[in-house]
C-alpha cells in the first residue's frame, strides 16, 4: 500500500489483537449460538453449521472475527428488496485491512501433503500472520500474534497435515490455532457470505487496479439469503445476494476522474455473466468457478463519494427481480 | 422438547446466567434509566415506569432480559407503517428458549395467600427455574440459578406473599429475588410489549401444535406504538403493533407441508377476530380477556424459511391502516 | 429544570462518569479508527480529521460522548432519501441532559487571552463541569468530575491560553483534559454533526420556550451526508441533512395544546430561510452565521408524542429533492 499525506506515518491496527476477544467470546457462548467446541489434532474446532445447527448470530459474529475486528455486522430490518424485509448491514472504518487484510478467503488450503481432498479457502486473521499470499505485498501489511483463528467456508474443519501447514506458516503451533467453519447451507454460513458484499467491492476495486490506500471507509448491505440445503443453490443465492441485492458506499480520497471510473468499474453490473441467477451461470460453466467471469462477484450498485472534491459517483444498479427469483 | 439429529445432545444455555449482568447493570444505570431501585418485603424490585419515567431504552433492555439473554432487541428508524417509522426488532439464535423459556408471560402470580387483588403474569428468566408451568415440559428445559429475575407488565411489584410464592417456587430467598415492572402506558411498558412480536409467533406455533425443535432462528420486527395513558388503550397500541403492523421470519428444519402449514396458521389473520383494533374487540367482550380469539395474538405477517428444503412460505399480511388509527 | 410528580426526587445522571470510558476506549482504538493521540500544552489532543483521515466510526462515537455517555449513535442502511441510503440514528433515554446538558456547542472557546484567532464552540461532558453557560441554571444540571472531554468541530486543539481558561472553569488542570477535534469536512466531523439531529429539536424545543422537564424521551434520524472539502459546502450538507433530511419523534408529558404547539414550532419549515440550501442561505448573509434566522436550525419533520393524552402531532415535512441537490 502505498503512503499518502495523511496516511505515511499511519501505524496499522492488528487484526489478530482485535479478534482474539471475539473469538473467545464465540467459543465461550457456544451454547447459547449453538457451536460445538472441539479439539482435533491439536488445533481449535468451532462448528458452526455442519454437524450442529449454528445461528445467524453466530454467522454475524463469525463475519465481525473475518473483519479482523475492524467492522460491524448487523442485521436490520429493512433493505431494498421488499419481500426479503431482513438485511445484513457491514460497516468498516478501515475497509482495506478489514476485507483484504482479514475477511477476503484467500489462503487456499488444499491438503497437498496428507493426500485428502480437503480444500478450503482461508479467510480471517490468521491469513495475515502467514502472509503466504501476494496481496500482502501490495497491502503492505502483516500482523503478528500469539494466537491466530482461520474461518472456512465449509463442512468440516482441516486434517491434520493442514493444521501443520498453517501452523508452519503462522510460526505458532496447531494450539495456538483456531478454525471456525460453516457451511454455506447453513444459518452461520449464509450469514457470513452474504457479509463480504463490502469485501467483493473491495476485491473488485483492487482488481481494476484503483489504489487501495485511497480508499477510507465504507457501508454495504445486501439482504440475508434464506439458507438451501443443496450447496450449489446455497452458494447462488449468497452471491445473487451481493451480485443483484448489494449496495455499497465507499468513501475515497481521489479525484473526480478516479472515483468515477471506480462507481462505474466496481458493480457487478459490469460482467458479461450478469443478468442471470448465479446457480445458473454456474451450471452452465459445468461447476468450473474459475470459467465464470470475475468482475460478476460484486455489489449490485456502488457509491462512490471524493471526500477529495465532495462528488459522489453512481454505477450499477439494483435488480430485485433477480434477487426474488433466486430466493424463491 | 424432542430431539433431531443435530439437536440430540445439546446442552441448553442458562438463561439465568446470561441475564444476571443484564439485570446489574439495569439497576446500576438507574439514574440514566429514570428507574427506582429499592428493597419491598426483601426483595429487590426496579421500578421503570409507574412512579418513575422510566424510558425506551429501559424497555428495550427490559425485553433483552425477558429473552434471557438469548436475543437482542433494537430501535430501527424505518419499518412498512410509514407514518410511525421507528420500529422495535427482536432477534434470537434460540427463539424457542429465549421466547417461550423466558420471555412469554406465563406464570400467573395471583395472591392467592394475602388475599389482595395483586395479580400480574411473570416473564423472564425466573420462570425456568421455577418451572411451574406445563409448558416447560414440552420444552425439555430447566435452568438453575442462585439469583434470578422476573419481569411484570403493571404498575407495582408483588405484595410480600407472592414473594414468598416465587421465593418457594425457585428454591430461593427474597433477598435473590428482583422484580422489575412497568405498566403498558409507560414508555419501557410499551416498548417490553412490542418487542413480544417474535415470541407470540413462537407461542401461535407452540398451539397449533408444531415441534418446537424445529424452529431455529428468528427476527421480528413492529413499529415502536405511542404510550397512551388509558391501559385498555396503551393494550390496545401494543397489541395492534404486533397484530396488524408486526412481521416475523422463522428458520426452520422442516419440510414444505410442514412449513406452509405453519406460516399459513401463524399470522392473526387466521383469527375470527381480526380486523378490529384491539381496544374494539376487547370492549366488545366487555373486558374479558379470555373471550378473544387466543389465534389473534400472532404478528400480521410471516415468512417461514424451511432450511431443509429451501423454500419459504408466506401467511399474513399487514395491514398499516389498522394501526395509523390505532396509533393516531 | 422544574420539578413534576416524577422528576422531583430525580438524582441526575453523571455525564462525565459515563463518558469516561468512552473517551479512554476511543483513545486506546486510535490506530483502528485512524486518529491521531498526542499530547499539546499538558492536555491530550485526540485529532480525528484534520492531519488524519479519521472515520465515519470515530464520528459515531465521538457523538455518543458528546451525548454525555446517555445515548446512542448508530449507522442504519436505510431512511426516507432513497438515493442516499445510509443514516444516522440517535437515541436518548435523557434528551435533555444528553444533548442541552452535553451536546450542545454551547460553550464559546474564543483566545481572548492569547491573542490568536482560535475560535470553537466547545461540546460535550466538560461542559457540564464549567457550567459557564446560562443554559445550566434553566437545566438545574451541573456535573463533576476528575477528568473530563470537549469535542470542537475544527481542525485544531485549543492554543495554552484556552486550555488553561477550560482548565480554570472546571478547576481541573491540563493533564485531565481531553479535546477530540474534527473538521466538518471529514468523515468523523460530518457524522458528529449529523449526529446533532435531535439536539437541534431539543434546544429548538428549548427557544419557544417550551418546558424542558416535560421532554422524556427523543429518536431522531437524520441521512448521513457525503464529506466536502469546501468547509462553507461540508457545512451546508450537514446542516441540510437536519434541515430537509432530519425526522425526530420526542415523547413529553404534556397536554394536547402544547404538545400540537411544539410538534407545529419545532421543524425547520418554521424558518423564513427554509426552502434554500443552507451553503446558499450561508453566502447570501455573506457568511454571517448570526444573520440566519435561528428558527432553521432544525429537524424538517418531528413527531410529537404526548404521554399524557396519548396523542401524537405532527409538523414539518421532510424536502428529499433539496437533500439531493445538496448532496449531488
Amino acid at each position: 500500500m502505498s503512503t499518502s499525506a495523511t496516511g505515511a506515518s499511519r501505524r496499522f491496527p492488528s487484526v489478530n489483537a482485535l479478534t482474539a476477544p471475539l473469538v473467545e467470546r464465540l467459543a465461550a457462548d457456544a451454547e447459547a449460538l449453538r457451536l460445538a467446541v472441539t479439539n482435533e489434532n491439536g488445533a481449535r474446532m468451532i462448528d458452526a453449521g455442519a454437524n450442529v445447527r449454528g445461528s445467524i448470530e453466530a454467522g454475524r459474529r463469525i463475519a465481525e472475527i473475518c473483519l479482523g475486528g475492524l467492522g460491524t455486522v448487523t442485521i436490520a430490518p429493512t433493505g431494498p428488496i421488499a419481500s426479503w424485509p431482513y438485511s445484513v448491514i457491514v460497516h468498516s472504518a478501515d475497509p482495506v485491512i478489514a476485507c483484504l487484510g482479514s475477511q477476503y478467503a484467500g489462503w487456499s488450503l488444499a491438503d497437498e501433503d496428507g493426500g485428502s481432498d480437503f480444500f478450503a479457502l482461508g479467510s480471517g486473521p490468521g491469513r495475515a500472520v502467514a502472509v503466504v499470499e501476494h496481496l500482502y505485498e501490495e497491502l503492505g501489511y502483516r500482523d503478528t500474534a500469539t494466537k491466530t483463528a482461520l474461518v472456512l467456508e465449509g463442512a468440516g474443519g482441516p486434517p491434520a497435515s493442514v493444521i501443520a501447514k498453517v501452523a508452519e506458516a503462522t510460526g505458532l503451533s496447531a494450539g495456538d490455532l483456531t478454525f471456525i467453519y460453516a457451511p454455506t447451507q447453513s444459518l452461520a454460513g449464509a450469514t457470513q457470505v452474504v457479509a463480504r458484499v463490502l469485501e467483493v467491492a473491495l476485491h473488485k476495486a483492487h482488481t481494476v487496479g484503483f489504489d487501495l490506500h485511497k480508499i477510507l471507509d465504507g457501508i454495504g448491505s445486501a439482504p440475508l439469503s434464506p439458507q438451501h440445503p443443496d450447496f450449489i443453490k446455497a452458494m447462488g443465492r449468497t452471491n445473487d445476494a451481493i451480485i443483484y441485492g448489494g449496495r455499497v458506499q465507499l468513501f475515497v480520497e481521489a479525484d473526480d476522474s478516479e472515483a468515477r471510473q471506480l462507481a462505474e468499474q466496481v458493480p457487478s453490473t459490469n460482467s458479461k455473466d450478469h443478468g442471470a441467477p448465479f446457480a445458473e451461470i454456474f451450471s452452465r460453466v459445468n461447476g468450473d468457478f474459475y470459467k465464470i467471469d470475475g468482475a460478476l462477484f460484486s455489489p449490485a450498485e456502488v457509491i462512490v463519494t471524493s471526500v477529495t472534491t465532495g462528488k459522489s459517483f453512481r454505477g450499477g444498479k439494483l435488480m430485485p427481480e433477480l434477487v426474488e427469483a433466486s430466493f424463491a
